[in-house]
């Protein structure tokens, strides 16, 4: 199987499938667009993901997926060796519901798309980045209160990275990117221990091939 | 197992979950908070949904899940008749993408919460009502893409709904009122079958009790 991931270095739902690839072990090669150019609005993307946005998966002999979570839910349905979701159906739903809570509330609200779309309703710099920032807020804190909920243990839930790890570090770091005060111990702490994992270390923005 | 769906009759995240719960067959008792008098945000109902977005399900007995798709996929799982996803691991990845495509990209782009944000920024009811159009007209065209890579079927993806039909039809009610124009038959073909079944049927805003 030639792998290839259709990404960006800053684009958060692209890193969380480098690091769902990477802790699955799997190969693949970086196509990248860069989004600030525009270059994920080009007629040849737009035929592998009419959305226009990042990621897209090309598994080979014409199999595309899109959208971060499906992907990642599919490697681990083909790949399940580490587990990324709990077996056990009510376990499950709480880590998915925590992972949608950020790919469904949090980064959509603040993505480059939607905040291009407030500058062109006006929006001063100043204005964007205070969007970004109260919207990445809000949603860590009631990610903190859904952890507070959660067995305590090593990673969001349990003892083993889920897509709940997978899903939080890329938003930490676009936290962090607006400023956003990381007033969460036990989400840094998460973070931490993530980041003494080589597939979580390999794949911040920083460390991409066309990281700027 | 009591069942309890916190939701309210025009909320596009519990109108799907109602139809998953009806489709399985599942009995269950509706708590209505009133999203323009702002009840998701009472401290009760912050307790057991720190996000204050609906819908919450409690299961009884302490167990209470969040958000709609982590809620429909447990459902599934646990009632496995009629099934909501394709049992092969690629055809799922391409329902659970649609869904996300709504689920993402479109209704937390143009849910009341974000456009009171922007009326809170000075948008006139004018922008803020343009705002929530473009972001579902951009969005269902690119799910219209999505559904011509699709194998023909009589729903969005085979003979039989999905939760890729479960979440277009919520969204299709949203498109009206905010007068989208509905420039994809095949979407709205796929919505009159499914409107000829009771569960889709029974769960539109104006049948709930709450409704004004």
């Amino acid at each position: 199987m030639s792998v290839a991931l259709h990404g960006y270095f800053r684009s958060s739902a692209a890193w969380r499938v480098r690091i769902a690839l990477r802790l699955k072990g799997l190969a693949f090669e970086n196509v990248f667009h860069h989004l600030r150019r525009n270059e994920q609005n080009a007629a040849d993307y737009l035929a592998i993901n009419p959305q226009g946005l990042l990621p897209t998966l090309d598994l080979g002999g014409g199999k595309i997926l899109t959208q971060s979570l499906a992907i990642c839910e599919y490697l681990d349905a083909m790949y399940p060796e580490p587990p990324l979701l709990p077996a056990e159906p009510f376990e499950c739903a709480k880590v998915r519901a925590f992972a949608q809570a950020i790919a469904c509330d949090i980064h959509p609200v603040q993505n480059l798309k939607i905040l291009n779309r407030l500058r062109e309703h006006g929006f001063a710099e100043a204005a964007v980045n205070a969007w970004a920032k109260v919207t990445i807020d809000e949603g860590l804190n009631a990610c903190a209160a859904l952890l507070e909920a959660a067995p305590a243990g090593d990673f969001c839930f349990g003892n083993q990275p889920t897509l709940a790890d997978v899903f939080l570090l890329p938003q930490l770091g676009s936290a962090r990117r607006f400023a956003v005060d990381l007033r969460w111990p036990r989400m840094l702490e998460i973070e931490e221990r993530c980041m003494q994992m080589p597939a979580f270390r390999a794949a911040i923005p920083a460390l991409q091939p066309d990281a700027e």
